[in-house]
C-alpha cells in the first residue's frame, strides 16, 4: 500500500469541508458539515470530527500520509492553535492536537485559509510557474498568502500574506482588527456595498444590497457603483504595490466572490497599480484572476501538507 | 593561502567606500572616494575602480574570495546593473561586470544598500538571533531589507524590504517615485523638517532647518516639532505593521540619521504600532535601534557576499 494521498480540511465560519486529495490534485472523497459557529468550541470540533470520520471510513484512507488544514484565521501554526474571528467558540483552540487524535497520530499541517488558497493557485492555478506571488481572496473579508523563491511562505505562525489588514490609509476608518484604513476595510464586499449605499446608491426592487448587486448597477453604468469598485481596486492596488516593494512579487492572483466582478474590479486595480508600483522592480507585477474555484481551500490544504511533508512536488 | 576574506563596496550618492572584511566582521583595510555624482557614468566608475585598486594593492587581497557590493538603489541583482536615483550617470549601469573586470574575475554579489545594512544588523547587530526581521535606514531617504526564516531575503533583484516606497496613505502627497503617501514621503528627514516648517516651526539663529534641528526644538518642548516626529513615527509604524502582516517579522531595527533622534521618534512609533499591528501574529513586533554605525554598509556587503558564496556563517 502506498501512502500517496493527503487528507484536507477547509474550515470556515460557514462550512467545514474535507477531502482525500491525490498527487494530481483530484478530490477522491468529499465530506462536509455546516459550521455550528454560534455554539461552543467542543460543538465545532464535533463537526470537524464528523467530517474526518467520513474520510477515515472511506476507501483510500489507508493511503493517507498526512493531513493538511486550511483554517479561517488568525491561526498559530507554531502552537497548533486557531482563533478564527468568525468562530467565537475557538480561541487558541488546539486544533492540530484534536485532529491528530481523531486521525490516529498522522502528521498534521496547519495554515491559514489565505495561505491554503495560495498553495492551490501556485500548484494548479494562476500562480503556477511563478517564483514570487501574492494570492488573495476578496470576499466578505480579504485574505492572502505568499510564494517566495518558488515555495509557499506561510511564515512562522502560518499567517503570512495577510494583505487584508495592511493599512493603506493611515488616517482611515477604524477596522475591527484594531487598525485603521486596512485593505479589507475598503475592498471587501460588505464595504463596497456600504460605501455605495452611503454615497446614494439604491438597490433594485429585490432589495439586494450585496456587492454583487452594486456590480450589477456598475455594469449598467451607475457612476456611484462604478466609483465604489474603483476605490476597492485602488486599495487592493496599494496593497499589491506594498507587497511588491517588500518582497518582489511578479504576479498578484485575485479570487473570491468580489473578484467575480471581473474587469469592473481588475481594470481600476491595474490602473491604480501603475501609480503605486512605480519602482523598476515593482512595476511589472501581473494581475490575474484566480483559476481554482470553491475547492481551492481543500486543494491548497493538501498541497501545504504535501509540501511540508515532502509527499509530492507542489512547486508550481 | 586561505581565501577567508570578502572585499566590500558601499556605493552611495556622496561617497564610495571599500574594505577588506574578515569572518568576524573586522574591516582590515579601508579605501574611500567622494562620489562624482554630477559627472558621467564612466567618471563614477573611475572612482569605484580607484577604491578597488587600493584594496587590490593591499596586503590581504590574495585572501579575498568574493566581492560584495551594497549600492544605492534601485539595483537589479539579476541583471547585475544599478540605477541609483542620486547618481544620474548610472542608469542600468553594468556595475557587476565592471567590478569583476577590475578584480580579475572574482565572484561579485550585488544587493541594495538597505539589504546590505540588514545583512550587517542580522550578522552582528540588533537583529542578531532573529529569524524574521525588517531592518531600515531612516535618513534623507528611507530604505530597508528583510531577514526571513533566518536568512537574508534580497529578492530576485536585490531590492526586497524597500519599505520607503510602501504607500501608507493612498490619497497622500505625490512621491517622486510616482506613488502617493509613501513612508519616505512622510518619515524622511527632509520631510520631517518640511512638515514642521509648513506648520509654523521656525529654526534657531543658526538658520538650521534640518530634521536634527527640528529634533532639538522637540526636545525643548516645541509642540509643532514634536508633532512632526509623531507623524513620522506613525508612517513608520504603519509600514512596519504592513511588513508584519505580510511576512511575520519579530523585530524592526531602525538606523540612519533620523533614528538618531532616539525616543523622540521611537516612542510615538511604538505607540502607533499598537494601533496598526493589532493582529495576534503581528502585535509582538519589537522595535530596536540599529547597533552598527557608518560601517554597516561595508559589513553588510561583505556579509551578503559571504552568505551567497558560503564563505562563512552570517546567520545571526
Amino acid at each position: 500500500m502506498c501512502h500517496d494521498l493527503a487528507a484536507a480540511l477547509d474550515i470556515g465560519g460557514t462550512k467545514i469541508a474535507g477531502a482525500l486529495v491525490d498527487s494530481s490534485g483530484r478530490l477522491l472523497v468529499r465530506a462536509r458539515r455546516a459550521t455550528p459557529a454560534g455554539r461552543d468550541g467542543a460543538a465545532v470540533m464535533g463537526a470537524v470530527a464528523e467530517v474526518l470520520r467520513e474520510l477515515t471510513a472511506a476507501r483510500g484512507w489507508a493511503r493517507v500520509a498526512a493531513v493538511g488544514i486550511g483554517s479561517a484565521g488568525p491561526v498559530d501554526a507554531s502552537a497548533g492553535t486557531v482563533s478564527p474571528v468568525n468562530i467565537p467558540g475557538w480561541r487558541d483552540f488546539p486544533l492540530v492536537d484534536q485532529v491528530r487524535a481523531v486521525v490516529g497520530g498522522l502528521p498534521v499541517v496547519l495554515v491559514g485559509d489565505g495561505v491554503a488558497m495560495t498553495a492551490a493557485e501556485h500548484w494548479q492555478g494562476a500562480a503556477r510557474g511563478h517564483r514570487d506571488a501574492l494570492c488573495m481572496v476578496v470576499s466578505t473579508g480579504v485574505g492572502g498568502g505568499l510564494v517566495l523563491g518558488g515555495r509557499l511562505h506561510p511564515g512562522p505562525t502560518g499567517n503570512a500574506g495577510h494583505i487584508g489588514h495592511l493599512s493603506v490609509d493611515l488616517d482611515g476608518d477604524p477596522c475591527p482588527c484594531g487598525g485603521r484604513g486596512c485593505v479589507e476595510r475598503i475592498a471587501s464586499g460588505p464595504h463596497i456595498a456600504a460605501r455605495a449605499l452611503a454615497a446614494g446608491w439604491r438597490p433594485g426592487p429585490d432589495g439586494d444590497t450585496s456587492a454583487a448587486a452594486v456590480a450589477g448597477s456598475a455594469r449598467a453604468g451607475d457612476p456611484i457603483a462604478v466609483a465604489s469598485f474603483d476605490r476597492a481596486g485602488q486599495a487592493l492596488a496599494a496593497g499589491i504595490a506594498a507587497t511588491a516593494s517588500l518582497v518582489e512579487i511578479d504576479i498578484a492572483v485575485i479570487g473570491g466572490g468580489v473578484a467575480g466582478a471581473g474587469e469592473l474590479l481588475l481594470a481600476p486595480l491595474r490602473r491604480h497599480l501603475k501609480t503605486y508600483a512605480a519602482l523598476s522592480f515593482a512595476r511589472d507585477v501581473a494581475v490575474a484572476p484566480a483559476r481554482l474555484g470553491a475547492d481551492a481551500g481543500l486543494i491548497g490544504a493538501a498541497a501545504a501538507a504535501a509540501g511540508a511533508r515532502g509527499l509530492w512536488a507542489v512547486g508550481g
